[in-house]
């Protein structure tokens, strides 16, 4: 099934939602060529190259997935070669500095262009998102040494990046990772360990592999404060930048895996002939800091793989609804219908599409704090949009994730029995999203950052800013004063207000109630990306208004689609907020054993 | 992993909630020896079984599944063996009569007993599972010739039955049936016609099969009203019972699924070469008739396999959580503990439980409700336990499947990055739920038959006859007034007022606006399966409270979990009921072209 690239709505949401003239106004992004028109011809161009390319691998790959034998991964048939033109088109590059032969562009930007990266192929896509994880830990912590080194022939797609943070006793936890860096006298570290679940960890798509490795020093601190950050080419790299031996580092097995099956997911073994080579990463111990760098970005591009696989499996669903014909229209039609016309199946469209959009909205509006955050020129503006930013990687992080889990899974269900036939291919969708509440971070995990480091450590003073901002939205909205509006007005109000009593009640019981307060962690983190993604749509439904004579059908599908999510999603949110509120003790009675 | 029956539990509910005293009075039970002893030793037996023969061949049936060669299937090792010991032993005999080789005794029995095959493998367990729906529309419809020659061999285990409804162009609407019954001068009939995803329809485990073909004969009339039903036996059955030729009747193909891979899902091909052998069951053109009591048999079957499939995946995500040392206690312990300590660990579990226990209630329940409506000695019992049956038969199969998904998707996430490697299982449940809420009528035509047939044609009188018994409980939890029950009764009122509130509303608006009120079927259908569920769960509370000395680890369990299900899952009706007063027209506004 063909991949369309959605974008129209993503240029909708980047110009009337998340202020992409304004982003492109800073200075740094301006320099580097970027207007409001850039916009479109870059999306145009992204989204050729991910449906012509990468978007028909996806099934094959699924069905004759990456390969081990004798150390040596063979990925699936035609990755190599998409990575060569991914690459070559500069599409590892968009967000990275010119001076390493990146383009230099807003993030707002590169976000379109890896959300179709990603629906075209979660497996394809995780090789460049992973570097661009790499990259970006460089780029903030290395050398300019190593980053020179290193940096351009990752940008180019010629070299690959990996994170090998996790070990056996280390998941969740990286407090307990083990492996071990051993000084050497020419200033390079012997490295020691073993790495599971390495995404790409090994493969024949580049011909190096930069692994980014967490490790300890010998007399490092206990705990995450004694944990450093290295590099550790799969082969050396010599002093002109040309390619030496193969280092210690060596891929054990590869992981049977539910779905994303055609990414090869390593153990990988170092130092197990005499030490893997490393090069240490800004100072030591200061390792887990740089990674959450990488982390956060890995966060947030997971949560566009969360939207991006929910674009694919809801394309895919239209399309069958639209083909599939069977009984009559409720109504009364003379004969059988498209079951596009049962109100149910309507029901799963507009879900899957109404949190598609939602989430995207708030993905992109998350993206553009973060290029105000790095590239405004006004400081309290950077300063007001990294709080911005950080209180939505997780969100963007956990409730994407989340909802393309239910979305793949609605997908499967409008097929019917054919759904659960693998050749259809709606299937591998409920397979693949099945990982991205797993990786780089549970759900659990965001919730945790999200009521802990971005709640109650400010007091709430985020939470309720945001509040102010839908009560703003909440006035346009009574302005408008359209039936739609005022419908869309009922639902984002009581749901505005749950969150805002949730948020109360997280600040006052944190510090009290701490195990009661944190079992409502999952619920306020589903909260907060409903309200937000409704407060999102409600914009959206403002400016759709608007500009709806320019193109009534595309704007009249965002109205409907806006109120629909007010009104048979957001409700959620008041359930949300009674867990939170009242339902922690219950959550928490049963013992251990009880269980 | 083993898997445990939970005997304790399902004694606790057929007796506290579903009258198991009462029902084993009613004379035809009591003459078959039935009384409340003897229900644990017949549960007791069939854990063992199923605990030590069939829950060990799941796993490995997944990595093996049934293969096809020249018309052939030969069934995942162990399967047949464990099918003949089956048989044997009479399980599945349990509710059908005696003078057929049969026990005689009650569903709600015979419901607990087929829970626990389907937890110890779903694969496995659809096979006496079709045979049991055959079974019964054989002993509704068929002649006694037929009864005699074909159901003491099915219930034997000596034959299996299969059901061929679904044609490739008749899924979940029948009336589009095309194959062909001829008519012979000897009173039987030539069979023509491809019929798919028939579970079951080839395989070795058995010396024949019964299949029963739904098919038109030459002048039947147009749609439903024209469709009769035929047993077709893969061999022929000679007038002394022996087995004689093969009939025409031929596997063409098995289907490549996401789950339950160990059960064959056969194409079907019928009179390829003259023409297959077809013997009428009832009378022409009453077929979709009789098919429904085999449907209703399979869809009560179908809600069991989600509660059976759920508590598997609990069992599995509690060890694991048991096992696994992960991070500190949020409250500060000194070192690392096993994540079960972590509260959203626990938010999952109990939901996971919850969802469970309180589906479990209720689908035992609705067996003690068919034991009454065929088997009570007092006539306006009986049809008013033939009404209370019919609402519930929707529900059990569509909230339980439902939530069968949603818990083996937490069975994956308590695993975290294991959950998502095959070789760990969990992931095997994940794929195995899908098929439940597709499969003998997807949720849509659930939830079409509970609001049109089960609610709207006797204007909500049997809904609204739950709600009062939902009061009566109400009144008792706040003559209970422990602070448990008075926490659950909060939730009850506010959810039993949204479910009141929604029948309401359907009622009075089914006719004027079918489509918006059929968009709110799904959200009807939840609802209900919330509000009767935590009613089940609040009974289950009060009657744990007298228990309670009696076994306090237990029964406080149960009182925890009760209170967690009103607080953390309950609250959802009101969210559904704004979605099915409210949201009915956003979730119609989208033509089918602006998808």
């Amino acid at each position: 099934m063909p991949y369309v690239a959605p974008v129209k709505d993503m240029l909708f949401v980047m110009n009337e939602l998340a202020g992409l003239s304004e982003v492109v106004s800073y200075p740094s992004y301006a320099e580097a060529g970027a207007d409001v028109d850039l916009a479109p011809a870059i999306l145009e161009e992204s989204a050729k190259f991910n449906q012509d390319v990468v978007a028909p691998l996806n099934w094959p790959s699924d069905q004759n997935p990456s390969s081990l034998k004798d150390g040596v991964v063979t990925t699936t048939p035609g990755f190599k070669e998409a990575f060569k033109q991914f690459g070559a088109a500069g599409w590892q590059g968009v967000v990275h500095p010119a001076e390493f032969g990146g383009q230099g562009l807003p993030k707002l930007i590169a976000t379109a262009c890896f959300e179709m990266v990603h629906s075209a192929s979660l497996s394809f896509a995780l090789c460049p998102m992973l570097t661009d994880g790499a990259i970006e830990a460089l780029l903030t912590a290395a050398s300019p040494e190593l980053q020179e080194r290193y940096v351009p022939k990752m940008i180019s797609g010629e070299w690959t990046g990996s994170m090998c943070l996790t070990e056996p006793q280390a998941g969740s936890d990286l407090s307990m990772v083990r492996s071990r860096a051993v000084p050497e006298a020419n200033g390079t570290y012997k490295i020691f360990g073993t790495k599971i679940y390495i995404t790409y960890g090994e493969h024949d798509m580049a011909k190096n592999i930069v692994h980014l490795v967490l490790a300890r020093t010998p007399d490092a601190p206990e705990g995450v404060k004694g944990i450093s950050l290295f590099v550790v080419p799969k082969l050396l790299v010599n002093a002109d930048g040309s390619l030496g031996e193969r280092n210690d580092v060596h891929c054990v097995s590869i992981e049977h895996k539910l779905g994303i099956k055609a990414s090869p997911t390593a153990v990988l073994q170092f130092g197990d002939h005499g030490g893997a080579i490393g090069y240490l990463v800004g100072e030591e111990n200061r390792g887990l800091e740089y990674m959450f760098v990488m982390m956060n970005a890995a966060r947030f591009a997971v949560g566009m793989q969360g939207i991006a696989v929910a674009e694919r499996a809801y394309q895919k669903a239209v399309q069958y609804a639209k083909d599939r014909v069977q009984s009559r229209d409720l109504a009364g039609s003379p004969g059988p219908v498209a079951i596009i016309h049962q109100p149910d199946v309507k029901r799963m469209l507009m879900t899957m599409r109404g949190y598609t959009e939602a989430a995207r909205a708030l993905a992109y509006y998350a993206a553009a704090a973060y290029d105000a955050q790095h590239a405004s020129p006004d400081e309290a503006a950077r300063k007001q949009n990294q709080a911005v930013y950080e209180f939505l990687v997780p969100i963007v992080k956990g409730f994407s994730t989340e909802m393309s889990i239910e979305v793949a899974s609605l997908g499967v269900q409008v097929h019917g029995g054919m759904g659960f036939i693998e050749e259809t291919g709606a299937a591998q969708h409920y397979r693949d999203a099945r990982i991205l509440t797993i990786y780089e971070g549970t759900t659990a995990i965001q919730a945790n950052d999200l009521i802990g480091r971005k709640t109650v450590r400010d007091g709430g003073a985020t939470a309720r800013a945001f509040a102010e901002k839908i009560m703003q939205t909440e006035k346009d909205l009574a302005s408008s004063g359209t039936a739609d509006a005022k419908a869309i007005l009922k639902q984002l109000t009581a749901a505005r207000e749950a969150f805002e009593s949730s948020v109360v009640y997280i600040v006052a019981n944190a510090k009290t109630d701490i195990k009661g307060v944190y079992a409502g962690s999952f619920a306020y983190l589903r909260l907060c990306g409903l309200v937000l993604g409704a407060w999102q749509m409600a914009r959206a439904l403002l400016a759709a208004q608007e500009l709806r004579a320019g193109d009534p059908n595309f704007f009249d599908a965002k109205i409907a689609t806006a109120r629909f999510f007010a009104e048979n999603l957001l409700p959620q949110s008041q359930a949300l907020a009674i867990s939170i509120i009242e339902g922690g003790q219950s959550t928490n009675t049963l013992t251990a054993e009880q269980f």
